[in-house]
């Protein structure tokens, strides 16, 4: 397949090495800023561009990878030198009718793509939209060249799969990064959590995770729990402690919850 | 080593089996409920015990793995029984002045336990304290020949060693929880989360929290959040929709002052 990418973020970086390993051409990279076109593009044997206008127009698809606020202008002014072309964007919130009219889908794989790390795809669930069969049948051929985990679903339950992403993700990450913070504080280094986070992860492989939880609120010990939230005040970090605060609540009104049912 | 095991709970039985399979006798196990003293008891080629003032008084080391709030008593008991016996808890916020006085010490293994998963110990930071030099030799000797992973910290590291490992593991995990919650209402199962979180895992081994951080909140994307928010209060998920305002904020403000230094 002749595919061209546009952007050159973290996503595109590691679906284009992606499409590329599979086999298809990448026939060009679009970024605003010239260099980082060059950098993706050399990478997988394509062509750089920074002018939306000159990208060649017979490709057989057209990815659009960029910020989500930037997707309807971009795919605006492709669509003008492209009418025909099949333009998906890559956004988990965004609706198909942010792009033109004409041959329009969304590919949105989910993962958590950093710039320094290429990611594997092959197990990457990968949730296609796209308006006729035609081109449906032509993404769901590119997505399972280089996945085993094929989805097609309408946009409302992909914002479901986006949010839910953005607590086991993102969230996650974030109270990783709060440890971090008060370990570092305390002269500790972040490794020494590693374990732990591998163990955490590795029992929701296994069973959910409200089976998974542990800690003082799962216990309703709260002893432990003021002595936390404590601990956060006096070391002047009233923001974690709201958030140490507000999450084992939240810990133990779903567990409260689950029982009843 | 000649051990005694004081509970039979989560940490009790991944512990006696990691200190049984490194060759130490596990001379007895003790809860109150004698069928959990005997099912892990069996297992380790133990003598299970309800009744506390039974238990061999000559062991080189009592292990008191029970809940927080009861340490305090089990180990008075124990004391009156083996006026001598070296007597450690487990307990990551819990002060090694609860037990009672004579050879003590704290043995705080930091990892999520789950009486369904033996835990394998050899990579778990073990961290040590006790209050006589030979009996920290003693417990380093215990807990190297378990874990390669051994550190001798005081009182306040270890509180702020699991305050940190709350965040890492159970409110985490508390955020997959919820986005399970989220995604069954809509008939998706919690599997499809798996490649992502073991992604924002394996980044964690490379990068720190705050590098590896991806998402709406640090792409400040004021729309997507405003949009998840109003999505989570739509669905009756008030108390999600606080979770994902605070958080978020917190995400904004944590890179904002990193960036600012």
């Amino acid at each position: 397949m002749d595919i061209v990418i546009v952007g050159a973020g973290n996503l595109a970086t590691s679906l284009a090495h992606a499409l590329y390993n599979a086999g298809h051409a990448i026939k060009a990279v679009f970024s605003r800023t010239i260099d980082h076109a060059t950098e993706l593009a050399n990478k997988v044997h394509a062509i750089p561009y920074d002018d939306i206008s000159r990208l060649p127009a017979d490709a057989d698809l057209y990815i659009v990878a960029v910020k989500d606020d930037v997707i309807s202008q971009v795919a605006k002014e492709l669509r003008i030198c492209s009418p025909n072309a099949f333009i998906v964007h890559t956004a988990g919130t965004v609706s198909v009718e942010v792009l033109p009219k004409g041959r329009r889908g969304v590919f949105y794989p989910m993962q958590t793509f950093s710039k320094q790390r290429i990611v594997e795809f092959s197990h990457i669930p990968l949730f296609l939209e796209a308006e006729h069969t035609d081109d449906e049948q032509l993404l769901d051929i590119m997505a399972s060249s280089i996945s085993d985990q094929i989805f097609h679903i309408k946009g409302e339950k992909r914002k479901v799969l986006h949010l839910a992403a953005v607590f086991c993700c993102n969230f996650a990450n974030h109270c990783a990064a709060i440890a971090d913070n008060i370990l570092s504080e305390n002269g500790i280094p972040f490794s020494v959590m590693v374990p732990l986070i591998d163990e955490t992860v590795a029992k929701l492989h296994q069973c959910t995770p409200l089976q998974a939880q542990t800690g003082p609120a799962v216990r309703n010990d709260l002893n432990v729990i003021r002595q936390h939230i404590e601990q956060l005040k006096n070391n002047g970090h009233k923001d974690f402690a709201d958030i140490y605060d507000i999450l084992s609540k939240s810990v133990i009104n779903l567990h409260q919850s689950t029982e009843k049912r």
